[in-house]
């Protein structure tokens, strides 16, 4: 019997569950919900329904696990604690700062509901939680680095698309070799903010606006820019629609630790991703921790969790016989 | 009150643990046994003793993880069943092949004396294993590669001392760079052990022997050196005490996979170590899995257990809250 999933919210987060759910062989997707009017949403899996999520609770049977794809900054913290009475979820809010107080909202809703709630899943929060979580408890002397990019950052390019004159607009986040290769290095470099990235940024200028002050707007625009050394490339809309479509990133947590009687060895851990999508990547990531709730859930467990609560066998869909002789 | 940790064995990996144990707070060392006389044997920590193993039951209460610290061929398959009716133990046993057969045996002796036992814990198998595990979630479709290096071979090494004419040697793995730079950029090549990894040898020969010779019997050295391509280099034993005496190691496990509807999005995964003492590394590793099989067997488990059944949150001395203030 397959775990059924639904997802909450068709953007690109969502039709990457979608995509995401076909290549797991042990789930199904039975229903897709939208705030928006069902009959415009058109999805990709043949003979699932999309549903008005005014409707939702009248589908609980059809659903083991809720997939909500939502924003951190206004949908996911009324979403998910209104959703996790009454289903398994899963989010990727990522808003870190606020992540306490989501977690507490969470927590509550789905022990009330004898529910298991997964909070901030993804790459950062997730992937790179996790490693950062293995490096510290493994070298606990030692300093944490982290380097994002190359890739698309969806504020920052939204930030520039609000400048006057501005049509369009890409920036890339860059992490600087140089500091990249200092802390491989184990050298345990002090880096500012403007050592460790630099931000190139694609503009489609409208006609007649005056690109210098664009430009000069954006690199000194504080919070954003201000901080970082930054390129402007003024591009037409073609080239940006051509050559800058794709949302990559990626990024790097390394740790660099000692050990020894007196921490005269070094040591140095590296994760490393390198994401054609960052949504449909993310999605991979809630998929397979969606398998994780239905399966602790069924074993009793509720309440909110994270990356940090799940034990890696959950997250496969391999026995733990077969993970122990090919895997380990 | 601290975690009472017992090391069995002492030598690179016993003394690493020792080592680790020292960087944690929430742990202190209590017993080290050995098969050898006690008074032979000197460790780092004031006021710890020495015990004969023979006497390890009557100790019991002074230990809450015992750290069993021999080799995977003959130490670990006898002393970790053995241990595990006792103690919490954990072990770094690495012989792939044989964890299962061994995880039956471990098993249920914990089981029958209501103990965790935490088995192949390390880096490969290990942290290579999870990140495998985490990797294979997050992309079933895709493909896996695993490189070992630059490092130092201890089985390698020993099998060119077992030589007719050679006095000492060493022997370091490497990856080579084409290779893995041809995964990094998500191609998936099919790679033969050739095109992995070449070896490079260090090797003192006794007076008189016959270099050319020895030379021919290591690259032609079945399972060990006749599918690589091998570089032998003769030198004095004071060059080999001075520039080879380390134990560093590491590897990088990677993951190709792809997502999308038709899996059109390309996305690579890396973990990668560089470490420069494999043994104290590996022991840095026990020790947090040590705090993992404490707490897991205060809350009511038992049976043997494999780093894919620990939850991540039980390897830090940190509170979840904090964990989830500060690392997600």
């Amino acid at each position: 019997m397959s775990i059924k999933i639904g997802i909450l919210g068709y953007g690109n987060l969502g039709r990457g569950v979608e995509c995401a759910v076909k290549q797991n062989d042990d789930m199904e997707l039975t229903a897709v919900f939208t705030r928006r009017d069902p009959s415009t949403v058109s999805i990709l899996t043949e003979g699932v329904n999309v549903y008005s999520v005014n409707d939702i609770l009248s589908h609980r049977d059809e659903v083991d696990v809720l997939i909500i794809c939502g924003g951190s900054a206004t949908d996911l913290p009324e979403m998910t604690p209104k959703y996790a009475k009454d289903f398994n979820v899963i989010d990727s809010f990522d808003t870190h700062a606020k992540i306490p107080e989501h977690f507490a909202n969470v927590d509550a809703a789905a022990r009330s509901g004898n529910k298991v709630a997964m909070i901030s899943v993804g790459w950062d929060p997730g992937m790179f939680s996790l490693n950062r979580a293995y490096a510290n408890a493994i070298l606990p002397c030692g300093k944490d680095y982290t380097f994002w990019g190359k890739g698309v950052s969806q504020g920052h390019s939204d930030a520039i698309r609000r400048i006057d004159g501005v049509a369009d607009a890409r920036q890339y986040t860059i992490p600087v070799e140089a500091a990249v290769e200092a802390v491989r290095n184990g050298s345990n470099p002090e880096l500012s903010t403007r050592e460790k990235h630099t931000r190139e940024c694609f503009v489609v200028a409208k006609e007649g606006a005056d690109k210098e002050k664009i430009e000069k707007e954006i690199v000194t625009m504080p919070n954003y820019f201000a901080d970082y050394d930054t390129t402007v490339h003024f591009i037409s809309q073609e080239e940006l629609d051509r050559d800058h479509k794709g949302i990559p990133h990626g990024g790097m947590v390394i740790r660099s630790g000692v050990t020894g009687w007196n921490n005269e060895t070094g040591h140095v851990i590296e994760y490393r991703l390198s994401l054609e999508s960052n949504p449909e990547f993310t999605s991979s990531v809630l998929v397979a921790y969606a398998r994780a709730a239905y399966r602790m859930n069924r074993e009793g467990m509720s309440g909110c969790k994270t990356v940090f609560d799940v034990a890696p066998a959950y997250l496969l869909n391999v026995t733990p016989e077969d993970m122990r002789a090919h895997m380990l």
